[in-house]
């Protein structure tokens, strides 16, 4: 009768990564059939202060594997944010995926009471326990950015629903 | 060394409650500031077919009673959504945090391994063991419209941040 933080985040981070994955598919098919300029919808932001698409898939991948490899106490792999095209962005869910496989679910578990402490900005650095990491700032930023990229793509005029959102979710209809 | 259910849900409900409740006082400035009617932000959406801010909210605070109540195997109370200002949209906010301090966690915890059903419709119900449940529908379902609400008033122009969204998260700063 346990929850564990490694159960807590890794399988969400790839349920949604994946379900962004699937998304963009649907970006991609949703341009060429209106004969859109894909980089439009990966220029597109709700507010101009926020994101555009591109940076909201590059954040939710940020945060996937920095948190995660903060959490499991091991090195994350570096990004060059340099994706221009869907496919590029594609690609960049799909290695953040591939990484997180690699991490040691007991090490994340075993966290739970470590001090995590990680850069919030250029001279500040934030401290929380490893499970107040996780509740308070991991999952809710990475819900934050995928949500967003969803909601620019609605904004968009994209036919997606909450099931494109939640993705592969391991449920039972009767 | 453990992380349970309990801790996953309602401290993260309760938090993201406090924080909309928060964000909307923000919203009756900005709108005295700017001498908009309160009612226009309150029937702001992102797309014609996605929830405008009020039904963001009334949403937000369904998926927190409802789904943390079945988990503690309890009953939820019964809100009419008929809101009609920014202090009734708090007042549902707040008294649906009031509702989540009277569930017992212990009986939350107790739930991973226990079945779930929900409706999904008028004619489907959903079923997901316990921790499946919190997982993979109720936070990302809570987060979704939370970070929607959010979303609709930076693309009416408020300044507000990613704080305010995160809210009183337990952080040191250095």
């Amino acid at each position: 009768m346990q929850f564990s933080l490694s159960q807590a985040s890794l399988p969400v981070f790839e349920l949604h990564l994946n379900a962004l994955s699937a998304i963009l598919d649907k970006a991609e098919a949703f341009a060429a059939a209106k004969n859109i300029d894909p980089q439009v919808l990966m220029r597109s932001r709700l507010a101009p202060d926020m994101f555009d698409l591109t940076r909201q898939v590059q954040v939710s991948t940020d945060q996937a594997r920095r948190g995660s490899a903060r959490l499991a106490d091991a090195e994350a792999p570096s990004y060059e944010d340099n994706e221009t095209t869907i496919a590029e962005l594609k690609a960049r869910l799909a290695k953040t995926i591939a990484f997180l496989k690699t991490l040691d679910g007991k090490k994340i578990d075993a966290a739970a009471e470590r001090d995590i402490s990680f850069p919030l900005g250029p001279s500040i650095t934030g401290h929380m326990k490893g499970d107040d990491y996780l509740n308070h700032f991991l999952l809710p930023n990475f819900y934050f950015h995928v949500t967003a990229a969803y909601a620019i793509l609605r904004h968009c005029g994209m036919d997606i629903g909450k099931r494109d959102f939640l993705g592969a979710i391991p449920i039972k209809m009767t």
